[in-house]
């Protein structure tokens, strides 16, 4: 459960100026989008929503929250929150709306993978936990997909708690890391947490345990006749192959099966080739090949351009930090707000740079298909009316007009997820979502990096930010 | 709390074969060391320990975990744990002792950050929980450290919640980095859970839900006099200076103050420059400039070059993920066994990488110092006699002797942290482990970063290593 104080004093102290300001109620419409590809990749994965979700369902600030927020002061020593507001908070219950692209979707810059509608100070007290979520968890399921990618049709495993950012850095990634497409994790608390099937074996420090590595093979073959997977490079590789071997006979003998063995280092092509027909001589035709050490997407690439005899990717540091692209650059911004009026006025925030200029609405993302092949993605300002066939802009050259592929039919993929503080989606499996993103995925497999997906504005939302960039400030 | 669950599965498979062995209650020695300063580095900073005392000090497997450990099987449906060895389980309680180096000193690789000895099922099942702590928050206190080392005595303000990995990649990321020397985290939780100063003001969000930034910057000073710090870069950097100073003189008045603005984008040096002339010009000669936007120690100390009024620096995802060097590859190796006559056999793994050869034995590390200033470090055997001045051998070059430095004290750095399972160490303030890091690091900056601090093995201890290397496989 994550505590509604995992998050940045400012949004306490807007929250705390908005309810001063009697501005707390006023219906807000804030966007969580990220601005850039990570990894020089052609799509992401959304994920993070399920995170979200069970925040979101559980938010309540508790007494002791309260009174450690009642214990700040100012520089000079005033109290920063008045007993008033304290009061408010306590009493405070979630009443937003939230609409979401669902996990496993591909998704691209600009688009708002979360839209947050309500009371602007609950919106804002949302934004950093939200952020914290979609962005890491989509990037790390992003990563993964990457990596499933390269290992083609074969198993990869994650396991990197060891070196992930901090216990939940391993669990937010086992999560996110099996959306993408990953088979199995080491991490045990995932699997109870999440359902996702884990995997594990034995370390070197078994090895080292006894007084030779043919005893530890053998004694692990006892204990473990029907997960039988032994790794062979504590000391010297092939030698360890062959004691590898010689204790699947014994195994096989008994009644059980040498099911694998792991390469943990040295030059994983030559060593897998030799491994494979060292078992294949010996008739161990079905004991697969597991290959970790510092695994990536390029590096698996690699190894299968050298012809590796590898089945089983293990995939564990590089893929839970990102390690090459360690954070999704989502923000989360206002892109609309009720005046005293009650009527809507559309907001953005300015930049230099053309990429942080917000859009200004409230928006959905049309998904345009033909053959069962996504097309375009379009967004539209709700409280226009748009017709089926849209005049676009692209968001990425935001003079360009775009013609609108031939497509048979859309989607709208901002999805219902709470309303009025309500759960009114109904939860996913883990299955359900992996199974989403690999069909996604499949069309921007091979496709050359540079070859960008459009993504546009229909046309009214871009006149129209195009008016409120020359207006505001 | 961290479940006794988050560790690879392996540790499990490993404890079960030693307790269906029975193996478990063999004493044993398990070093937990890094191999590689992060970011080119000449020092690293111990962190995370902490967190491993609440880990130890709470760890018991309840019954839950162990009817989700009761469900897993192996591939072929059979159990994967037998019921009297979760049974072994359900009433275990630790009785390692643990040694460690306290928080905020300065280390390097192969010098053991943790040493635990017990029983092997115990010390092995503590591994993967160990490595994700120490590894991360050593990772990230170093980052700390380079990044104010930058800032020189300027303040420095972790905010990296929204972009770091995961909930806790967040958390403990607060932790190390107050640690590694940050004045104060934006993070709330951190800031209620670690007794750190917490910080903030507003977001872009604030400024777009007014009409004007004016009427914003009005509003906020309005309800937070005394905490006044405007983020003046939404539409237009040097206008938004200018209304912050109007709201500044508003706020003057009313016997408020402009503490601070803060600088978010653009040309930072040029900016913060200009900003700095007309506060001055204003009288607001007090009033602080901020700067945020991806800064890290190399843009910081670039924007010092370039004479950038800036005195609070806002740091987030690059110091949070450490961006540029995303994992310490810390590891965690049995380096001692009692055999069944109850004689210690010291242990290593093997590799054709040099520094990947584990170091075997029961080790302290000892600090020579002169001046105040450590001048080498040295691993040494504790069942070793070894004289005040050791022969030493490099771990650098394995076959380098080394002299030991002039030196007028020396100090033992692995501390006993728990015996029998019992915390037998003072529990330190944050604070504490701050001055520390503080007082270590200082030595080291400015020093030239191929300079290598000499870290050596005592002679004995490495003749022992060559003579196991050449005997085991």
């Amino acid at each position: 459960m994550i505590s509604p104080l995992l998050t940045d004093l400012y949004q306490l102290t807007m929250a705390y100026g908005y309810w001063a300001l009697n501005m707390h109620e006023r219906e807000s419409v804030f966007h969580l989008i990220f601005r850039n590809q990570p990894f020089q990749s052609n799509y992401s994965v959304a994920c993070g929503l399920g995170t979200v979700i069970d925040f979101i369902q559980q938010w309540h600030i508790p007494a002791e929250d309260l009174q450690y927020l009642q214990g700040l002061s100012a520089p000079d020593g005033s109290p920063l929150f008045s007993i008033a507001f304290l009061d408010y908070l306590a009493a405070l219950r979630l009443t937003i709306d939230l609409d979401a692209i669902l996990e496993g979707t591909v998704v691209f810059p600009q688009e708002p993978l979360v839209q947050v509608r309500g009371p602007l100070l609950q919106c804002q007290l949302l934004e950093s936990t939200l952020l914290n979520s979609i962005n890491f968890q989509t990037l790390i399921a992003t990563k993964a997909a990457r990596v499933c990618q390269a290992a083609g049709g074969d198993a990869v495993i994650e396991f990197g708690l060891r070196r992930a950012q901090g216990p939940d850095g391993a669990l937010s990634a086992s999560r996110a890391a099996f959306i993408g497409g990953c088979t199995a994790t080491s991490n045990v608390l995932a699997g109870k947490n999440y359902g996702i099937p884990v995997s594990g074996t034995h370390a070197h420090s078994w090895v080292t345990a006894f007084s030779d590595e043919l005893a530890a093979f053998s004694a692990y073959a006892d204990v473990m006749p029907h997960q039988c997977v032994l790794l062979v490079d504590t000391y010297d590789t092939l030698q360890g192959v062959k004691n590898a071997i010689t204790v699947g006979q014994q195994l096989k003998k008994k009644g059980g099966v040498l099911r694998a063995i792991r390469l943990d280092s040295g030059d994983m092509a030559a060593l897998s080739i030799a491994a494979r027909d060292l078992l294949d001589a010996a008739g161990f035709y079905e004991t697969q090949i597991i290959a970790s050490n510092s695994l990536d997407e390029t590096i698996i690439q690699q190894l299968k351009e050298k012809g590796a005899k590898i089945s089983i990717w293990g995939v564990g540091t590089q893929l839970v930090t990102a390690y090459d692209h360690p954070a999704l650059d989502g923000v989360y911004k206002l892109s609309a707000l009720r005046d005293e009026e009650n009527n809507w006025v559309y907001k953005l925030k300015l930049s230099e740079e053309q990429v942080k200029i917000s859009n200004p609405g409230i928006h959905q993302v049309r998904r345009y298909w033909r053959n069962k092949q996504p097309v375009m993605d379009v967004m539209y300002d709700l409280e226009m009316d748009i017709v089926s066939k849209p005049d676009v802009v692209s968001v990425d050259q935001p003079h360009l007009e775009m013609q609108l592929p031939v497509f048979d039919e859309f989607t709208d993929l901002l999805q219902p997820i709470f309303r009025q503080g309500q759960l009114v989606h109904p939860v996913e499996s883990m299955q359900a979502m992996q199974e989403r993103a690999k069909r996604q995925v499949h069309p921007f497999i091979n496709q050359p990096e540079s070859a960008g997906y459009p993504v546009g504005l229909e046309s009214h939302l871009y006149q129209l930010k195009k008016e409120l960039m020359a207006n505001v400030g």
